[in-house]
């Protein structure tokens, strides 16, 4: 997940992915390379949820990890490595405080998702992105592709090869 | 939301709700109802995220709100109150340090999903709970059926009755 980290502090250098063939089941006429060419998924909001987390420090983020059919079906398989078309998204929020519902339980101890910060996707093909564990890497802001230092997200994902790279795990 | 802390921490009443006459499109064959009976909505774990958070305190747990078609669209849309067949649900995980994720950041700051803790249901019938605001409210925990202050959950949610009863908002 370091590229994440890396993403929020530092530079960043340029995107360089190429496009590649790769169609999922679970959009139809969409094909899901397309994210990597700066396209968003048009139903990515309504895929499944794998997990939730929440990031302190500089990210500060509460975050939902979203699968595609394939990606989700995987996961509950227990497949791995990941099939093709498995595409993976990452969609994070500000961390804030909500007055609201701390009212409501009668003390501070509620955070809620305030303005969405950034959405980061991971594409498996495993001939297209070989050098990269088989995963494209690519990140989104306000709807739009941003930067990202693709060669360190590989590297940061590298201690869950044993897990196809994937940090995220399935929450039943 | 009282009603969720009430159960975490206080003895509960006996859950009364009668059973109703309620479908939705979203799911073929399944009376939504039915889950105010005991019966989990077959598909509720594909529904759509409306947002996540984190409650800390005896709660101490990491959350996200799903949706059927029906809450969904209502949201989207903007449409108050929300229409009969709206299902909203809360699911909850214990809130666990991930060591995975801090050695890859490189730094303590990752919180994740641990195991799930309960499903909270509001399912929408405005004649059926007209007396709750036109809301059930169930619960469960472990895919059965759990005790639920009824009246506490109506209580607490009096606050965003403006907002349809409803505390989550839409993340995008």
């Amino acid at each position: 997940m370091k590229h994440i980290h890396v993403f929020a502090v530092l530079a960043v250098t340029t995107l360089s992915l190429g496009g590649s063939i790769l169609s999922s089941a679970s959009e139809e006429g969409y094909d899901n390379t397309a994210v990597l060419d700066g396209k968003l998924p048009p139903a990515y909001r309504d895929w499944t949820l794998i997990t939730v987390a929440h990031e302190e420090g500089n990210l500060n983020d509460i975050r939902a990890v979203l699968g595609n059919d394939i990606a989700v079906k995987a996961y509950r398989d227990g497949t791995l490595p990941f099939p093709d078309g498995a595409v993976i998204a990452r969609v994070a929020w500000a961390y804030v405080p909500s007055e609201e519902n701390n009212k409501a339980f009668g003390h501070a101890q509620s955070f809620v998702a305030g303005a969405p910060t950034h959405i980061q996707f991971m594409v498996k093909n495993s001939r297209e992105y070989a050098t990269t564990g088989g995963w494209g890497y690519t990140q989104f802001q306000q709807g739009k592709p941003s930067k990202l230092d693709v060669a360190a997200c590989f590297s940061c994902h590298l201690p869950v090869k044993n897990r196809d790279f994937v940090f995220a795990r399935y929450s039943p």
